[in-house]
């Protein structure tokens, strides 16, 4: 094991206990959100692997599992849109993170451009009944 | 296919399109976060295979896929923690979702008892460096 985080225990211990025992699935990956610590802006979804999650604890700065490149990814390492994590939280069954950060560079954290990942809104329309997105992020 | 949503197309199509191409994992799954849509507090954390998002689009509430016992889930159907959708959204490539809900019932929606399922922050011991879990929720 690569980072010698707790193995998970029984139900209590991971709901009610204060062992930190994240539960990496099949693919070794935790879910991690990213929110703006100063305003509660949702930013991102991505996935950490026990390096990522090991690092991030070490250095105070968020690190991802890239899935599309299939390698660690200083989150900001290129664009200086560095994470300084000011809290982070675990779900009631460990298998989540929340991460509450400090945007560096220009603020921003799609790779689109956008501030945030989810600025299109899933939409029915009315006539056709056709389930569509809009722009509003 | 149960529930006819686009396959995805091109890179472009997915993140700058208005066709909505909900991208599921190979276990058949989409993450799906639910935010409460009055306070912005991050409720949960969870899953929904093609069904599940098909009846949340078709019933205006949230409908997950419960990976512990294998089933589609109603969210509040037993507990009347039954979650509303105000909207939902979707992210930059697809394969994540944002619920911002109204929650009934007592407006809980942890199984633990507790409003929300992030109750736990992950600390490092200054003394130790041991990481453990503090409750904070």
């Amino acid at each position: 094991m690569s980072a010698g985080f707790a193995e998970p225990g029984t139900k209590a211990e991971i709901e009610e206990g204060t062992a930190f025992m994240p539960r990496f699935g099949a693919d070794g990956l935790i879910t991690a959100l990213a929110v703006d610590a100063a305003t509660g802006e949702i930013l991102m979804l991505a996935h950490m692997n026990r390096d990522a999650l090991a690092k991030t604890i070490e250095t105070g700065e968020a690190w991802y599992w890239s899935r599309s490149r299939g390698e660690l990814w200083h989150k900001g390492a290129t664009s200086g849109q560095v994470q300084t994590v000011v809290e982070m939280r675990v779900d009631c069954d460990q298998d989540a993170l929340l991460l509450r950060v400090r945007v560096g560079g220009d603020g921003g954290c799609c790779h689109t451009g956008r501030r945030a990942c989810f600025y299109r809104a899933v939409a029915v329309d009315a006539v056709s009944g056709r389930v569509g997105l809009t722009f509003v992020g």
